[in-house]
């Protein structure tokens, strides 16, 4: 899924370029292909499929090339996740109704990749025997609040165990509880199940959207398959997986799981992803020097030089001939900052 | 003269092109474009000469076309005033031993035009018939820490006034008290005399100097000029027009005037200089917008659009692919920030 326009992460992440078509991390390869190369080994270069905006489809083919054309769908507008999958789990099904799957956001980063290619075989291997819905529960590290929570019903022993309850991103004294309570897990959002779990799922929890795509499944592989999808795409209902079938689902299952896992969604969640000097500065690109600044975070083109003083908890990214500096304690509000730029709707 | 390196201006005056080069204020024209513009209808064209770095030739060129080769002197180091202006006298007097001289530093800033054309006049056709040094003094609208005084005998009547004492830049309660005394003046730097009244002070306050290129008359305007120049310029004394003839000399006068002058000698005088929003936020370039901000100011390149949040008192300013962040009350250490990025001695 790289269809996301990143506006938290103005001005690196732009509607032009969003954030999974960057290089995030400044480790030569964007976030993109960082998702892809960590399928290695798991999943076939000729399986992946990348459901993205139709203005994206530049940036896709670029970034990766061996990806075929028909493997790249064409969103017209953006319907949030349940309607993205029901679009690929169509066409998938289609193809090879027996497959098995794998769903992932493509602006995630993973530190640990043997783990996680390791966590992910199992979860294949599991999906392709048993017909469960199967999604990833990151063993929390930290109280954080930015994350949903997944509330697993036993004890984690290895295996996928049953989901009780998902939980909206909590308060830090709630959060707290979460951990000490230890059945708690982040919702990362990568899903394992096979073509009939999850095509019963979204008939079952989300009709209107199966529906959708049953209308038009003869139009998949033809000639008509674009225009046919931007007509009855923007009728399918806004709503992410997690609403629409997730929560529902009696057999979901949670695999327990620690590979350094984060959304990326923030520029402090990028911050606590970084090497950090010892006044907890970081930075991406560039050459930065820090006088007497802390806890910083600093996001430049390749050959820029910078010098920040006297700076105490800011963002300071530039990118595209945009240049941000704000409080990072007030990072939710860059979507407005970025607006009084830039009035196009991001 | 147009040899000064900015280094107090970094990252937008840099050594490659120093701040007499740059359009500081955002207006189209540079300060040493403004600073010839401003004689006009006082000095022909034809009779304007640059002494600069040698390295600054092309810069003059460019941005003077009108203005002939053999009117740009190359220092081949920098000598402070002193040297300077005894090397462009030693020229103009060959040239023209009756000429009358007015020398302006290529780098201030002069906001009431008209009325410093008066004051110009007037000084031009007071040295042609008067065997005075004169100055001109900046009647002072606020205890400004940051200049040179100049102390004069008689109250002003529109008339050049003796000059009692050239005062070293006073602390606040000195500035304030200069002030409620009503006959001190900021030194602006900007002198007029005729040939002889400079040559005959030269010789009398700074005869080392004087005999330097008494040394050489022979050379200059020769193909030898440049060559010779640039053996014997290194032997001068590193020293000011101020200190080596103004404070010696018993004939000084001083002009007082008002005409709107800064010697823009740092980011803060610039701020001074520049309109301000509601927050005494002010900006050059780019398209700046301060949210949460006051206090600073920002100099970016023509194109770039910046978010500034929560910043008060700060100089944000890019140049060359350099960016600074520093704290404006910190900008007299402005050169050791820009050292922890670039080694070449400024």
């Amino acid at each position: 899924m790289a269809g996301g326009v990143g506006s938290r992460f103005w001005p690196m992440s732009t509607p032009e370029c969003p954030k999974q078509f960057i290089d995030v991390l400044g480790v030569g390869k964007t976030l993109l292909q960082l998702t892809v190369d960590r399928f290695a080994g798991c999943v076939p270069q000729s399986n992946i499929w990348v459901v993205t905006s139709a203005s994206y489809f530049g940036n896709v083919k670029e970034q990766l090339p061996f990806v075929a054309d028909d493997h790249i769908l064409l969103e017209p507008c953006m319907r949030n996740t349940a309607p993205c999958i029901a679009y690929v789990t169509w066409k998938i099904r289609k193809l090879c109704p027996d497959a098995v799957m794998v769903v992932s956001a493509a602006d995630h980063i993973v530190v640990d990749t043997a783990e996680f290619k390791r966590v992910a075989k199992q979860s294949l291997d599991f999906v392709a025997h048993h017909n469960n819905i199967l999604t990833l529960g990151m063993i929390p590290n930290r109280p954080e609040t930015g994350y949903g929570y997944i509330k697993s019903v036993e004890k984690f022993d290895g295996n996928p165990i049953r989901i009780a309850e998902f939980k909206e991103k909590p308060d830090h004294d709630t959060a707290v509880k979460y951990i000490e309570e230890g059945n708690y897990y982040w919702n990362a959002g990568i899903f394992f199940w096979n073509m009939a779990t999850i095509t019963k799922a979204l008939r079952d929890n989300a009709p209107d959207i199966a529906d959708v795509f049953d209308s038009v499944n003869d139009d998949l592989f033809t000639t008509r398959e674009q225009e046919v999808i931007d007509r009855i795409y923007p009728n399918c209902r806004n709503i992410s997986i997690d609403y629409a079938v997730m929560e529902k689902a009696d057999d979901a299952l949670v695999l327990p799981a620690s590979f350094g896992w984060s959304d990326l969604g923030t520029w402090g969640s990028l911050h606590t992803q970084l090497n950090h000097d010892d006044c907890d500065n970081s930075f991406v690109g560039g050459e930065i020097r820090f006088i007497e600044s802390t806890n910083c975070i600093v996001r430049m083109p390749e050959g820029k030089s910078v010098v920040i003083q006297g700076l105490d908890g800011y963002i300071v990214a530039e990118n595209d001939n945009k240049l941000l500096i704000c409080r990072l304690e007030d990072e939710q509000r860059i979507k407005e900052f970025s607006s009084k730029l830039d009035k196009k709707p991001h």
